[in-house]
């Protein structure tokens, strides 16, 4: 096998994937979800390593679940309990795993440009689950996959994303996908939190009602402290997806948001199960596509 | 299926139980002790999650053993190293599993009262593994189990549960379904350790060694900067199960004890092994009997 | 079964264990390596419990892939999300495990003595995976096999261990292994991380790279407060293995670390994946190692 088709088995982001390519790991995460047997024996033997250099529930579960479903051995790794804080550094463990025998590595880290430069490295194939404020492309293909089956085709739909557009990686991978399909992204969100580098169109609360998808993103809290935001109530009050607000939104429009939420920050309480969310629907969705992601990289 | 019959799968507590329910997980338990094979596929693709919201070592193994003793997939969840530090809510968490396609939750949390109001909102059958001061079913099921192991009949028994009260969820389940069974519980706790809500009878440390059951409860050494204990010693010289009380106690009678202990507190050291103690028992029966649960969780 | 039968399946360190003993399971580490099927159900229902009371990443995925390839199920405990913050004694967890029904116990920790005096205790095998400052015998075990497997022959190899031998378990069990193959062991250390106690012959650096293996320790920097080194470069100067020391040693000799690795501290980072390095090929022969070591313990 060559380093050319290896790579091609990583999913290292989604600006750099051909369009056929993300739509052929859509198709098959259909196939997925209209197998619904628990357990497929199709990769008996096969090692994934879940390498969480970054805290997280929702999409770690999301993982194991679609690799133990696939029929592969798991092993979980966080960097809270490990030797990490013996100063080991990323690349070490890693490379430690390969040389256990891993068949492939899901991976979530904080500092940019890393994930990049151990793809350079490492030879068995990576899967990102969210490097820095780059891309998290697992959570934008559940996205994609999520709106496809609520509006047939991604072509001529308008997403709004609202929130902390600078630091989010969810709207970054989106972003590059959407655009790929013939979507139209629109970003609303404050000054201090648009991103110049990222480019965009930003619109005004009141028009980003308008799209069809109102992607809400989560208010780092911290960043009170900063200053980046002043309150809770002040950003709900300017940027959330308030009950009223909810009220003014087309009927066929659906909300999402990747979570973990922040109930009455971002979106009212009332919102995050009303009928046209599709939060947990989008945590549905995660499995099979993950389930189409390992499998491709295990392949 | 109904939603009564989705409860009639979830295990709460032991106080709404009808006795011949809570007898025939007992008598499903004895089948697994007698099956010793280690691995049974009869849950194969099943996964049942263990979120644990509060730390546990014990439980948390028990259950795990029993899940994969029946052929499920598991998944472990810690509060400690995941997102709930970032505020997300126990009930997003439970409900973002459910998404996922769990087939059964065990469930441990420190607040009152959510756990009844999960069950309203999660599909999912749920096991409670301790909620507060409220039940610990499986506790008292492998209690129950133990003893009846022991004597052959619950009925006519008389088991003193022995410290802290007011605060043992181990000692409400205990009450509650043994009183079902015609066994008698007495009580004996310091004055500030009694719950004037639960009831019960309570007696004096001479009187409870008269008991069939001696069963100890941990002290929170924490209580002791509360005021609440005024030191190891004190509650191990009015409250302690000693080497000299355990001599006083029938030749028939057993020793219990919900672990994890401390040791030459409310137990001296030599008598966690006793020929007469069955502390290590209900440990290994706490397999069989929370096989017995998550089976019919998952029937 | 007997319990020196027993016993015979532990593995608490290499001092006492016979020569034809230790072959034999490097012999089979050999069978396990030539046959690269991923799982084996050869020990189908077994449960195998890591207990590791110390931080480790490195060692217990180990064992985690050598137990899964064996097909065992598999319980993670790590002290620092369990109850032993709640004073639970080491003890207390692993008879809490051995009452659950498991079928060998992997353990790690800290004081010393206690390893020795559990195994007195508990039924099931036990192996060692470092304690304290005493034995770390699956380690030196692959060490071992790395070297058979370069040189074809222990006797006679001349081996350099370097760094700080008072307190590595690596470097006893290491010294212990090897002089029973005929092997001849030299340290070189600073004289506040030699260890009078363990013996040995003590050589300096120039001495030390003429040896067929070059074996470094991790240097523990949290000694730096402590006073036993200066500082990382002082040490690096006087005991790392740098470019250009490396640049002396024989070209059939080879470069060995147990990990996890201070990179520019006892070994520069150009070293590490050196064509004469076998630091990732120690890593890569431990799970071979560790399924010998397990099914023996098992069997």
């Amino acid at each position: 096998m060559t380093v050319t088709q290896l790579k091609q088995r990583s999913l290292l982001g989604l600006k750099e994937l051909e369009r056929e390519e993300i739509e052929s790991i859509l198709d098959r995460a259909q196939y997925w979800e209209n197998h619904p047997s628990k357990v497929n024996a199709i990769a008996p033997g096969k090692f994934v390593a879940n390498m969480f250099f970054e805290n997280s529930t929702r999409t770690r579960f999301s993982f194991e679940v679609a690799e133990k479903r696939l029929g592969t051995e798991v092993l979980n790794f966080s960097a809270a309990v490990s030797s990490v804080q013996k100063g080991e550094s990323i690349y070490d463990t890693v490379r430690t795993l390969e040389s256990m025998g891993i068949d492939a590595g899901v991976i979530r880290l904080k500092p940019i440009g890393v994930l990049a430069e151990l793809a350079t490295k490492i030879k068995v194939p990576l899967i990102n689950a969210g490097d820095g404020n780059n891309e998290h492309p697992t959570q934008a293909l559940l996205d994609l996959y999520t709106m496809r089956k609520q509006f047939g085709d991604l072509k001529g739909l308008t997403v709004a994303i609202i929130g902390d557009i600078l630091h989010s990686r969810v709207a970054r991978s989106n972003l590059w996908a959407l655009t790929k399909f013939g979507a139209k992204v629109v970003f609303c969100a404050p000054e201090n939190m648009q991103s110049a580098e990222l480019g965009g169109t930003y619109v005004s609360m009141e028009e980003a009602l308008k799209a069809d998808v109102i992607m809400m993103l989560r208010v780092q809290l911290e960043r009170h402290e900063s200053g980046m935001i002043k309150s809770a109530e002040e950003y709900r009050e300017h940027y959330g997806l308030t009950v009223e607000r909810a009220s003014k939104i087309s009927s066929h429009s659906i909300i999402m948001h990747p979570a973990p939420i922040n109930r009455n920050v971002e979106i009212d309480d009332e919102l995050v199960e009303h009928p046209q969310s599709r939060i947990f629907t989008q945590m549905q969705n995660g499995v099979p596509v993950r389930m189409a992601v390992i499998e491709r990289a295990l392949n």
